[in-house]
């Protein structure tokens, strides 16, 4: 692997979820690979989990790390080439990411969309020129429209709750695993949020889709259409209950509209995921990629109760960067 | 030790301070203990002490640390529980703590209280919660009522420096310790600060006594008065000169008033301990927790003079956060 | 080594460089020596590549390093003596610095000028304070009127940029190396920048010159004379034109009056070097210590250029800072 950006930079998912599991399995078995080699972790904006998972996972793999906080340090950086820097940009992102990649073997880069220009959001042009002036493998701590180590995390989660079975074909027992229904719902939030993290679940899990894993499901109320380039393949409709029907796992999250870009257009609760309306599923399991706004995205009481999987989920983080900095290393 | 809060977690304190000389005299004799554990250091308010000390500690354990600045990074948590999260805080403690856990072996956590509302404040409920839902061994790095590394930190100090002769009974010579009287005094400040250093050196010191390792005198004006949880046992009085009269350590601090919660009641540098005022002493060492307002609090007559053990102190806190870590890792 | 603030902490440049290129071709070769040994980083102004190369550098010496961000943690602290502390000063230095030391073997320090009070600034009072009161090698990371950490690096990279060729003389082959033509010229900025980076450069060019390893210029419009200590031998002019001529490296940097102290004398782009402009070099290479405002200090077309030194010349950050640690550890 040389870069991490989207679901594209992973060929087999099934492969990539069991090497996930086998080092949480064994968390120190490669703390040789690692050895003498420095992962950078940059942040232009806030982050919990993205942080602490990722630099475990680089130190359970040996790595040493040194995490920039760009946003606090007063650096804002310039990304427009061919303008006389004569305003409050300090340093241009050619020789801030060159920089970094002197002194890094690996790059991790955290770059949330301004939510104002959709047309240069979804350009990703901070992150592709940061991974072009850096000259090393990067990894995204997600970008304007995608949170890549999130949605693979979620898809270890999915896969390790999803129940094997023994079954006798011919005479010879086998073990199948039933194709679970994963179900993307958004869900209500006081602040405008990016799409990346409901765009970047929406690749993966069609690709899983694709690849014979799971059933998808997109459902959201009207105006809240994702980008068609991340839905292809998946069921998409505005009501909730029929596309909770028989779900395994549902998948709950903000996001504002991506038609009206950055646009509130639907308040008050209505869309909370409750135990009440996750009735007509399978005893679906709950997630959330957090934080979590309590009883305004998803009630307390399915936070709370015995199918949410939002921490197990969380702690899975480790894996996802783990199996992404181990690979990176191995073809460095 | 599965958590350290308050003196209550620990049985026997000449044996803990033992044990912290101990590693003072070797600190890297552990190096394995802590091998390929994770500290977690949350810090909700600022630290310089804690934070370097404590690292240092774990570092020459072994341990990998990871540090969170929690204020800093914009990350407002909630603690009451039934609330619909439609304001400012982004995460609720229940998630917050719950997924540190998952990425830390042992967590530390800085909170500091209000200072309006009291039986909040005296409540713990922060830590408390921080506690539960972590699931994991918590070390305190000051919360709203205690701060025990430096009171652990003030005992070593204490003990540390005082002194053993050699003494003849019946034919043996066997080496005794006197038993020093120390001080805590109230000082001047121009801001309102928390009771909890004085609140915890009070319980720590309460402890010793009724463990026979010192006396220990409590002076402050009226209105100044400790919560009485924290005092038992301790002589207290509001004549400082009194209070000093052979002192062998004169420990000064500045706290608001817990009855009027949060006031300061008292300004002028009447109560400033100064070479004056200590003339009554029994050449009594000096100590501080730092930072010290020079002058305000403390004279610099003093800071600066032989008498003052303010530096060694805070050169201390690394072998209480360690000998704290060793019990801790020791029963993971 | 027992400290490192100017050029004054080395004897034979030539030497140290070469150790620092040994370091660039092993980085690991001593990881042995800094075992057991902390760094302690402590910045009062905002870094990027000081923080993240010298991070680096003890890390490939063995080191562990703890970083302190005293401006963002709200840490003010007091300088003068004799003060009574009632205002916005927490701290003092005489124990901030002590309480450091206590915890690492080695300390760096950054600290800007402020610009306004010149006799303050040069008179270097907080590194002073600072280097006395911890009571442990001190490495600068910036001082009021010295970076001495860039200058290193600029004398490696123009050394190592510095053609040697292979001559006969009486029948014996030997290498000889060329001696250089550098060039400092002034730059424009639209902020009111520090003469640390011109001085410090300027002190170590000076010394390499008296050394013989190359020929020193400075050019400048007028009333941006440097402060003629650093300046012992340069030749200075300003004509721009004149100095380029025939140089072999030009490097690039604005600074602020030091006779106007702390203004902004001269606007607009006269003095920014182009192309054009160094047709009469002798196809010099470009450096300058970044961040760098482009367009304003430098032309886009020489920064992305064949000639510019300036990405390697932050790479080498990490071989000075790692020659330094390297000399002072083997000093503890």
């Amino acid at each position: 692997m040389k870069k991490f950006f989207s679901v594209a930079d992973v060929d087999n998912l099934s492969t990539i979820v069991k090497e996930a599991l086998a080092l949480k399995a064994a968390p120190n078995a490669h703390r040789k690979l690692g050895e003498h080699k420095m992962l950078g972790l940059v942040f232009l904006n806030p982050s919990l989990r993205t942080r602490l998972s990722t630099q475990k996972a680089a130190i359970n793999l040996g790595m040493d790390v040194m995490v920039m906080n760009m946003d606090k340090d007063g650096w804002a950086l310039e990304t427009r080439d061919g303008v006389v820097m004569d305003g409050t940009t300090v340093e241009h992102i050619r020789e801030a990411a060159a920089v970094m990649g002197e002194y890094c073997d690996v790059l991790g880069l955290r770059s949330f969309p301004g939510l104002k220009d959709r047309k240069e959001d979804y350009s990703e042009d901070l992150f592709n020129k940061f991974s072009t002036y850096c000259k090393k493998p990067l990894v995204s701590l997600e970008s304007a429209t995608r949170h890549p180590l999130q949605s693979l995390t979620d898809l270890i989660t999915i896969l390790e709750h999803t129940p094997s079975t023994s079954k006798e074909v011919d005479g010879k027992f086998s073990t199948v695993t039933a194709k679970p229904k994963v179900v993307l719902t958004w869900a209500p939030h006081v602040k405008a949020l990016p799409q990346a993290v409901p765009n970047s679940f929406s690749e993966w899990m069609c690709k899983a889709q694709e690849q014979g894993l799971l059933d998808f499901t997109i459902t959201h109320p009207e105006g809240y259409e994702l980008d068609e380039h991340f839905t292809n393949g998946a069921t998409i409709t505005t009501n909730q209950n029929e596309a909770l029907k028989n779900a395994d796992f549902v998948y709950v999250k903000n996001w504002s509209s991506y038609q009206e870009y950055g646009k509130i257009l639907v308040t008050g609760r209505e869309w909370m995921p409750t135990p009440e309306k996750l009735k007509v599923t399978n005893h679906a399991k709950v997630m959330h990629c957090l934080p979590v706004r309590r009883d305004l995205e998803l009630s307390s009481a399915l936070l709370d109760g015995p199918d949410s999987l939002v921490i197990q989920e969380a702690g899975n983080r480790v894996w996802a960067a783990q199996v992404v900095l181990k690979r990176i290393l191995e073809n460095l």
